[in-house]
């Protein structure tokens, strides 16, 4: 009988293997994708492209019972030869090949320079070859900064006591109601995709108190910007037993500031390679929706149009007051009118024209919507009955909060705009793996 | 101007606060739901449920400036009282309470009986009141076991320098093609929903040889069983420079060793709660699909009707023969028929009806499906011919070969049929927070 008991030990270093001082003078084993080759005469530079970055590899005229010759870009191969320090090379050292073999070779030459520091090809272009132009260095680099921010959500809410959950992403009616819906056919059941995990969060709260969820959320809006995808990967919490909305934002800020120092921490290299400094989250200001608008308004000389509404170039200039102002990149606008916010939106008590909600601004873009929701089964029902909505489809959602909830709220952050903004992206097409929009369904 | 700096300190405390040694015999702050009420005569005891587990409030007449009587099961309350130790308390200490406030208060008595240690009803009315049922602390300890898998996976993948990816679930044409696909409308454009990230995790092998994804999944199966849901969690990874599909085998090995770990650890009160015995994942044996069936149809004196196919009486079989013969909760079957794995499948050399490919049964059940893929090119072209099929819609899949890929493989593991084999439940929706099969599509 044959078992398996874990993983073998392979011959093949990784880079990180390649890094220990130990291993400079002996002779390894290395393997991965040709990324780039150049020929200077008698001395050939072939660099691989492995999972963790860049391994230069030296063909020295004769030295190499594989030929140089034969090697090709996007070929993956296999190379063995005196591990060097170099201090001109990647990481600092380099492979002197002695010998090796091709493992598999392309039938074509790539569409796009992706050896190139810098990937100068339109977004169009990128994105009709998606899984070639990912294989440039700072094209994946921005997905492994994705990577960490999902981490650190994670990392820091398990910290916090939250438990993770899976909810359904069919279902029979959406959860904030509404127009902008995909619908399709369940074994012949009208049917929808989530807009959000909202209803199932909140009933989870009376279960676990604090959960989350990262999932893909539907949209069907029909807007064609820089800032909108019709499917992205939504960040959601929800957290009971709290004193007031506050409670949330601070929770968020927690958060922010784990995930900066794991990305300062383990992102380094992908954060050198795109050149970013990363945000300022230690002190993150709070102001009311109507008082942010004042201000603006004085500063830069903008008449309020609308009292109940923020206008994207009102954000814009939102975050930028804070940022000359207190030298801020995030800001929190709280209170944001009744008539904007969905029917379980808390209202306040000392206004119920506005909310007991907030956005998270991020260089003046909303990146998270957030606030604290009603709890109690009567107000919500008379809400949805002052809405003149229905309450078809809701009882379950409804009897949650008959059967007693706690006083709890939540967020939902939206994983692409964040990327976007912290790696200096001015498309959310740009941060998301496969965009989905009104014209791209494909790859 | 206010800012908010993180997380500020909460009076109320949390059960791992509780019980550190020096809080016993001080006052006290607590808050949770009312999980149970026991009145005994001039004593009574109050049950809170928090998210970490039970607390016993004691009441003793006049001690309270809080009256028992005014509690009712599903409140939430803030209590305040004496720390004590009591062995006979869960978690051996309890607070005698001095007063406190109802924070909320239900309009309706519980529909099912909650507060009891194991919840006796049905499938179908836990189902029914989900967000009710599941406040059943044996009910909720499965979904915390579930969200240990979910870590375990990321964690040790993580540690293996793979990636995290999150592809879209919209698309213009099935990855695996077949009729189990749900259709919807995208803008007046024909599209579907995943059935896997196949496509995609291949792609990005290109990009980042090692990546994963944790994600639903969606399949129009008519199947109505105890193990087949049409919306499920899939636990995916995919991994580039394989020497053989066994490397793949071995990392799967690998994170159920890390995830037994970590529940062991981590989720020490959920198993105590479950009574569950973790399976052995020391060593895993592994047997070649075509001999699989003659172990079984010799020992069980069973007739082999095709040798093609594996029935689901035969795995229940195979399951049993290898705890028999060598006390093995898992089994890695391999070299599945070519016919009854998808194309892209790469098939044995050695003998081109099977594929260097493999099912993961636990306990008799599959729940992973892997191995290794075709990476060439020209021989996944010539598959797609052999098999009848077209390459409309492939493109882009395609594309990402031409242009060169190294050897890779990888698996998917179903999380639901994971949890359910490991918590011992013999229903997958029992391990579903909010299932969806034929017949349910809410809550």
């Amino acid at each position: 009988m044959e078992f398996l008991s874990g993983q073998t030990t392979k011959e093949a270093l990784e880079l990180k293997e390649l890094l220990a001082p130990e291993r400079v003078g002996t002779e390894v084993k290395v393997n991965g994708f040709v990324h780039s080759i150049r020929a200077m005469g008698e001395v050939s530079f072939v660099v691989l492209r492995k999972r963790e970055g860049l391994l230069q590899c030296v063909f020295e005229e004769g030295a190499s019972a594989l030929p140089v010759k034969s090697l090709r870009e996007s070929q993956t191969v296999e190379l063995f030869g005196l591990l060097e320090k170099d201090e001109r090379a990647p990481h600092g050292i380099e492979v002197r090949v002695k010998g090796g073999e091709i493992l598999t070779t392309p039938y074509a030459p790539l569409p796009l320079p992706i050896g190139k520091w810098k990937l100068n090809t339109s977004l169009e272009a990128k994105l009709d070859n998606r899984s070639i132009a990912l294989r440039n260095v700072r094209e994946r680099a921005k997905f492994r900064i994705q990577e960490g921010i999902v981490r650190g959500f994670r990392e820091y809410l398990t910290s916090q006591q939250f438990t993770e959950i899976h909810t359904p992403k069919i279902g029979a009616k959406g959860a904030e109601g509404g127009s902008n819906i995909f619908k399709l056919d369940y074994f012949h059941r009208p049917a929808v995709l989530a807009q959000s995990p909202q209803f199932y969060k909140q009933m989870m709260v009376g279960v676990f108190d604090r959960v989350f969820e990262t999932a893909p959320v539907f949209r069907a809006e029909k807007h064609n910007t820089k800032r909108h995808l019709n499917e992205y990967t939504s960040l959601d919490f929800e957290m009971g037993f709290i004193d007031s909305y506050v409670d949330i934002m601070e929770m968020e800020t927690g958060f922010l500031q784990y995930t900066m120092k794991l990305l300062a921490a383990e992102y380094a290299d992908e954060l050198r390679i795109l050149n970013v400094t990363l945000p300022n989250t230690e002190k993150i200001p709070m102001v009311r929706f109507d008082r942010a608008k004042e201000l603006v308004s004085e500063k830069y000389d903008r008449r309020i149009r609308n009292p109940y509404d923020l206008e994207p170039e009102e954000e814009h200039l939102i975050g930028r007051y804070f940022k000359e102002e207190c030298d801020a990149d995030f800001v929190f606008v709280t209170h944001y009118p009744s008539k904007k916010r969905p029917f379980y939106a808390m209202d306040d008590p000392a206004d119920e024209r506005f909310t007991l909600s907030f956005d998270l601004l991020f260089g003046g873009l909303e990146v998270t919507t957030g606030g604290q929701r009603i709890h109690d089964y009567q107000m919500l029902r008379e809400k949805i009955v002052r809405r003149g909505m229905s309450e078809e489809g809701m009882d379950m959602y409804l009897d949650t909060f008959k059967y007693g909830m706690p006083k709890h709220g939540g967020l939902g952050i939206g994983l692409e705009r964040m990327t976007m903004k912290i790696v200096g992206e001015e498309n959310v097409r740009e941060t998301t793996l496969f965009p989905r929009d009104l014209s791209r369904l494909e790859p």
